[in-house]
């Protein structure tokens, strides 16, 4: 009897997950291998770094998600090793053998060449960076109570956030909230909304990829919250409690970095052409040229697509990939002919939230600013996140924070550790 | 001008939170200290631990419920010395002197004079035990699921939970339909129904505090839930993955300990006698002898009532306490006569559950098991959850776990510290 054509999906992110779930074919076994047990609905990860949410609330275990998929084995194991002359992965558990691989690992935070600056300015990228980042905001307004110290209590009470994109507006409007409605009451010696969150970007003005009147717009919003929005400034150098700009010394108890991502470092196994952030350059098909059985997905792919669009590394995209890449596979083993196919993007649009009541988004044409942008962010948000469980456990949260302006995640752990 | 009178609350558990909100008077300041930023529902912590809930359902942010009580300041700190003399607490953010001391520090796994098991075992008495419990738990079953071999397997598919009171009991429940209902489809080639929950108890049955027909109640349906229960079994040894009984040696992956409380160490600075458990030995009106200024309440007072009933270290008992100093403070503030009486408490009854639809519980001489006993812990413990949105959340996972056997806390982080 002939083995069944087995794939191994490398990463349970958007790409990985969907690729699991929408693959259907009678033989093939399906291997899925990630670092982590849970999948994370990363849009939302900065509400659970500025305790708006908790962890389980943006995180669905992955063998829950795909227990009624018999075909697809989870294994919970770090990538080490991609071979692909030999078809072969290896992982903390063991190595597996593939007919198709698709690598959908994801990016990771990027310090444009300043990794020492990481310790000191932590990113976004999973839960364990969210705890972290909770856990210091929190911590600094404790510290901050209990000092007599003037200027260690400044320095307690100053965040800023890099990078202006939409990760960067998000942390720093949900960092004035957190300090100007949530900790307001709570505390004897400080007052909270005396905090300074600053927003330092690079390039002249917020949010990129959008237009310049949305991006006006937002920076206008954050100043109306309390945030110090500095535009066309450059950070020289990040230490210990220090952001280094051309010109200036920003002191500051918080650093959020939300300015770079990369992909995986394991693309450089792949023997593919990579962009500048570490992107595989894939072929239209999505595969990686001169491996017509490895497909990259996600974050990771630096993907034009057949109208010459460059795809921006969102997660509907990463989605629509992995709908494709299972299309391929599917009528390749079924032996169809044109089995290999131009992926095709279709930009559903993109948002960005600032805080209360308080949005920007663009459908195509379309631009959304305000109250009617924020409902839908909402909307969308509470669609995609996965798990009816959760929709509803995150409803319930957001609704709570709406109407009392508290917030229902302010635990501090991973304080005193057990032993 | 005089100095207000300051008391200071060390602790923040059910008998300190109780007090700061409960006290009343127009001058006295009150300053709390504790090591966490949160009160802790601990009657729920076991949920936690088996990922039924997440850590923010069951903790709310002490500054929060204090936010209302300008009289309270809270610092989140460490207590490291208490000078009953000079009338003096020192802490991680500096001395505090006090005219009045409310120590109610609460209790810390014992290990009966084995300290070194507690590496092995652990206990159950913080977010971050809870956390790590429930890390590992998970992460046998993953291991369990990447390895193939069966000796290695079934280590790992065993858990041993030392102790056959409430939390015990419990956690042995909690284990069986984590095993045998929730992790049952989700895994292809392990089957997680054969794991071994094993619940161990010293003497010769369950539940020593209830009577002996709910004692076996208890035994019965954990048997029949798939739990081995072994009572007259005693704990020689716990080493690495491995408990030693007379005669018998347990190889498990998970062992939980759940056997024993001990006192906060800082009872030995209050210079009072303490009792087997290191508890401190308080007077009738629940000041410690010699200091009529210091008192001790919740689970490190060892309390004798005035009828002569011992009152056991139970949540309820802690408020009473805490009611009984605030009354007693406040009138000897105002110069009342016959400000210190003896405390009187008032047993409203106890339970514990078992699994799914049974619990057992006794109120005064009545009885209850199964379904409505179980019914009655449910109601009990939500009424007692503080907060209205941890009430709503906690409700939310209950009944979606009641209906879809699932939970919604399967989440595993620490695994991969952020740097």
């Amino acid at each position: 009897m002939q083995k069944p054509p087995r794939i191994v999906v490398l990463g349970a992110g958007f790409g990985g997950l969907t690729f699991c779930q929408s693959f259907r074919h009678p033989t093939a076994e399906i291997i899925l291998l990630d670092r982590q047990n849970h999948h994370l609905f990363q849009p939302l990860l900065y509400q659970v770094a500025t305790a708006g949410l908790s962890a389980p609330e943006i995180a669905q275990p992955i063998r829950g998600i795909l227990s009624t998929h018999p075909n697809v084995t989870v294994h919970l194991a770090l990538v080490t090793g991609i071979d692909v002359v030999s078809r072969r992965v290896t992982s903390e558990v063991g190595v597996f053998d593939y007919d198709y691989l698709v690598v959908a690992l994801g990016g990771r935070t990027s310090y444009f060449g300043h990794p020492q600056w990481e310790e000191f300015a932590p990113g976004l990228k999973s839960l364990d960076d969210a705890q972290r980042i909770r856990r210091e905001l929190l911590m600094a307004f404790e510290k901050a109570e209990s000092t007599s110290d003037l200027e260690e209590r400044r320095r307690l009470m100053t965040i800023v956030v890099v990078g202006g994109g939409p990760t960067g507006v998000e942390l720093a409007g949900a960092c004035a909230e957190l300090t100007r409605s949530v900790l307001r009451a709570d505390f004897r010696h400080i007052d909270p909304r005396q905090a300074r969150v600053i927003l330092i970007e690079g390039s002249p003005r917020l949010l990129g990829q959008f237009s310049d009147s949305l991006g006006r717009e937002a920076a206008e919003r954050l100043t109306a919250m309390g945030v110090e929005v500095r535009c066309g400034v450059r950070v020289e150098d990040i230490r210990s409690g220090v952001v280094q700009l051309t010109g200036e010394t920003l002191v500051a108890a918080n650093i959020l970095w939300a300015a770079g991502v990369a992909a995986s470092p394991l693309t450089t196994q792949l023997g593919a052409e990579l962009d500048r952030s570490g992107r595989v350059k894939v072929a239209s098909d999505l595969s990686v040229p001169a491996h017509p059985e490895v497909f990259a997905i996600g974050d990771l792919a630096a993907v034009v697509d057949k109208d010459g669009q460059v795809v921006p590394g969102v997660s509907p995209a990463a989605m629509q990939e992995a709908r494709h890449v299972a299309r391929q596979i599917e009528d390749e083993l079924e032996g169809l002919p044109d089995a290999r196919r131009p992926f095709d993007y279709w930009d559903k649009g993109s948002m960005a939230t600032i805080g209360r009541s308080a949005a920007v988004a663009k459908v195509g044409a379309f631009e959304l600013t305000g109250f009617p942008a924020w409902l839908a962010w909402l909307f969308v948000h509470l669609v995609f996140l996965i798990g009816f469980r959760n929709r509803l456990a995150v409803m319930l949260q957001w609704a709570y924070s709406y109407f009392t302006y508290k917030r229902g995640a302010r635990i501090i752990y991973g304080l005193r550790r057990p032993r």
